[in-house]
């Protein structure tokens, strides 16, 4: 730490699972650049009040927003990248010329951490549970990587016919489906992915029975504390391949260093 | 960096000469406690609001304060400790129960600093240049160490003429002088303070003629960047004892420690 090194910000509650102030931290550190990230927990309540100073601070140059504010934060932001607006979800953040810039880098380093360790997706038929702001982030990536077919499920049924009149004047290809919270139908998709906080630290909650889906299945997770979570455990139990929710975030470490004019 | 990590902040403004940030994550490293002090660069008109929100982030646990915002935090702190209250003067700040607590280490970290490096306090003659934050602090403490003499001198006059009527209503026995700030006789001192900016950075004006103090008078900077001041230089030149203004942060550490219950 020096007076000069710049300063990143992860923004969670609760924020004893967060991984990218240790990642990015790391990075800077072997990329030789004098900057830390620091895991800032504030409360949803107390957001506004957050928000209202971070311009303040001079040296502080950017934040990643992660549960549960990625929704919330986009009414502070200046400015949204398309992403952010596509989504009306915020995951990075920057301060330029007293403005904040509000971006979206979930669904694109969703869909690259799946390319990165050798996974197809266009053409391919996805399931997923779950549409907050990681949720549809993934929608809408997935949709942009023209995927064959999209299954939704999501308990809040009222926001998921929303998100989905909003997919669909989109005009993507894509064949768009929902399904029930309870009794889903999973058995013909070559993906199905927890995009909910089921299965985060403690919470031992199975968000889907991996039974029922197909034999050649992979199941992903975007969880990342525990690495391994109790639907992964499920995957490995029952032969199904599975993709680990770490790989979301270190496959958006080159598109935040783009975004912040690090590297 | 971890998602437990405590954060603690130096504030300042310009930020680029401050020590505390790598001096205190370096102990904490050492003392193996999982906290960083981070660089905080605040602008005098930004003060009121940044600390509008620092009770938003509850893993913010305190603040160093130096130039230029020891005096100007005062107001935004719920409680003040005793040696805060009677220097007007802040430079740390605890978080604790939703009150942002001040207090002042300047003092008896000076007067600390010289004692751990030999010097002998009570009962001799000093002189100081500058009664803002830290020169108000330094003085209370030599006041509370029983120095036969203490002469202030400072560019404003009525702020200079107040602090002197404060600190005789305080009915310590050290005789209590004022001079000119370009006429100044400080040929009988044993120490020559400068508690002033001058010598801070690239700045090289000399707050006053060393060739004025006695063959064997000690000249004292609080200025620790750079580490040997052009004061310091002079001291050197004219084959002055000197003391270095690192030595009042550091002696500082172990009251900040105790300070925030670290060790």
């Amino acid at each position: 730490m020096k007076a000069s090194t710049k300063i990143f910000g992860c923004i969670a509650d609760p924020i004893d699972h967060v991984k990218a102030p240790s990642l990015f931290t790391q990075i800077f550190k072997e990329k030789n650049i004098d900057a830390v990230m620091i895991p800032i927990n504030v409360s949803a309540i107390n957001l506004e009040q957050f928000f209202s100073c971070i311009k303040s601070v001079n040296n502080f140059s950017g934040l990643t927003v992660t549960i549960p504010h990625k929704t919330k934060v986009l009414r502070y932001c200046d400015l949204l990248e398309k992403e952010a607006n596509d989504t009306q979800s915020v995951n990075w953040i920057k301060i330029e010329k007293n403005k904040i810039i509000g971006t979206n880098f979930d669904g694109i380093g969703f869909t690259n951490g799946m390319k990165s360790n050798g996974f197809s997706i266009s053409n391919k038929e996805f399931a997923i549970f779950g549409i907050g702001g990681a949720g549809s982030a993934i929608c809408h990536s997935l949709l942009r990587n023209n995927v064959k077919k999209l299954k939704l499920i999501n308990r809040n049924i009222e926001k998921l016919n929303n998100f989905v009149k909003k997919l669909n004047k989109l005009n993507y290809k894509t064949e768009i489906l929902v399904d029930d919270f309870v009794n889903y139908d999973i058995s013909n998709f070559d993906y199905v992915i927890n995009a909910t906080s089921l299965g985060l630290k403690e919470n031992k909650d199975l968000i889907f029975d991996v039974k029922k889906t197909k034999l050649d299945a992979t199941i992903i997770d975007i969880i990342m504390e525990p690495e391994e979570t109790i639907l992964i455990k499920e995957a490995k139990k029952y032969n199904r391949n599975y993709h680990l929710g770490k790989n979301m975030l270190t496959s958006q470490v080159d598109l935040a260093g783009k975004f912040f004019n690090l590297w």
